[in-house]
């Protein structure tokens, strides 16, 4: 658990390189956070869908391979429901449902003030292999 | 239409940070780009699935805005058929369906040999609102 | 909200057709149940998809009316995550957020074993029309 | 090929319950058919969401128990543009990409007049067993 949390964290190139970090780790949950930065926004001048996915998709990653084995995501959707402008958000994923082959996932976005910013629904396809099988 | 791809493909910094360039735009359709980086990796070393989203979420930006009228994302689905690895990554986004509130889009992900890596859904909202109003 | 519930109950007239009977419903929320039975099948044996997001669906729209003001369903997406075959269905839907426009809801599918069947992700684009106005 | 198609037609008891029918299937392809009748309408007297959803999902499991082996719907994400009043609906199943275990399809429904109603886009599961093994 603790070594895949540590994996990801150390080797998601593009969480790094949109400032996202991971808070919290467990069996099938995760808590991550984005200061948002100016390089965040779209030409509206909010936080940009790429980023507020990228956040969710994170949660999502380390949630769905935090039981050792490779999760793959294969399918999400996204409602945007407000738009995000300052201080901080935060993406907290849920495991819904596992099995063999499949596990799923709700990530809900927040801001500082807890008003809900995303609700992200993803789908993993489990292999086979451990994460790290070194 | 010119104006708005100029507008956003200026100002548009999330997708300048990770590397996205418009191509072309039409009425309802876009054409971008994304040149494979490190950075674009996740942490199985394929390409990220917030980059691919990024990706798809610009050239539906760029499309769904070319009517001149302000257009926010408020629902979005992926499916990720492929993992992406090198070289570069397309995205085309179709117009499906467009009345006075609401528009619907298809953007295809494609890489260099034409292989089809994700395929996203994406609805907007159009507000009132001219994009250039000033 | 009593009124909103009692309309739909009488005049949905493709839940009553296949089988499906409002339960409860609140403010935001609602929970409705379908026995299973013969005509819900697929080629497979196992309960249609189409059956389960028809009454996922029928949640939704109870839960998104309840404010009063007529909701359409404009983007929905699901997560099968296993087949369900004997016994009672049931879905209970909460309101994720609601603005003047737009509102998104969760819905999830259990048997009678509390096993998830599925997960379904709703928005609703709020008209100005109330539900009832004659 | 063809069993598939009629074992599909013969077997499916959601799609008879609801008058639904099967016009034409190919490798990864199909089209059917809808008749409005007054059971189709939810509350507001337009068809149901449940129905649209049946239709478009009948033609995407047809397309993708075309191959041989069986398909199980995992992920489906909707959107709904336009509302359906009278006369017939059909919708067509195309096929966005296949590998061994995943397989992704776009189903697009329309009306008499060929106006789009409802854009749908279906994951399946690829299973090893054949969809008739007798």
């Amino acid at each position: 658990m603790n070594t895949v949390k540590e994996f990801i964290s150390a080797n998601d190139l593009f969480a790094k390189h949109n400032g996202i970090e991971l808070l919290e780790a467990g069996a099938g949950t995760a808590t991550v956070r984005m200061q948002i930065k100016s390089y965040h926004f779209n030409a509206a001048g909010t936080v940009h869908g790429g980023a507020i996915f990228t956040l969710a998709d994170f949660a999502f990653a380390v949630a769905s391979n935090s039981h050792g084995r490779i999760a793959m995501g294969i399918s999400t959707s996204v409602n945007f429901v407000k738009a995000a402008i300052k201080g901080t958000l935060y993406a907290t994923a849920v495991e819904n449902s596992i099995n063999q082959k499949l596990a799923s996932y709700t990530v809900t976005v927040t801001d500082d003030d807890a008003g809900t910013i995303a609700i992200f629904q993803g789908m993993v396809y489990r292999k086979k292999e451990s994460f790290l099988q070194g």
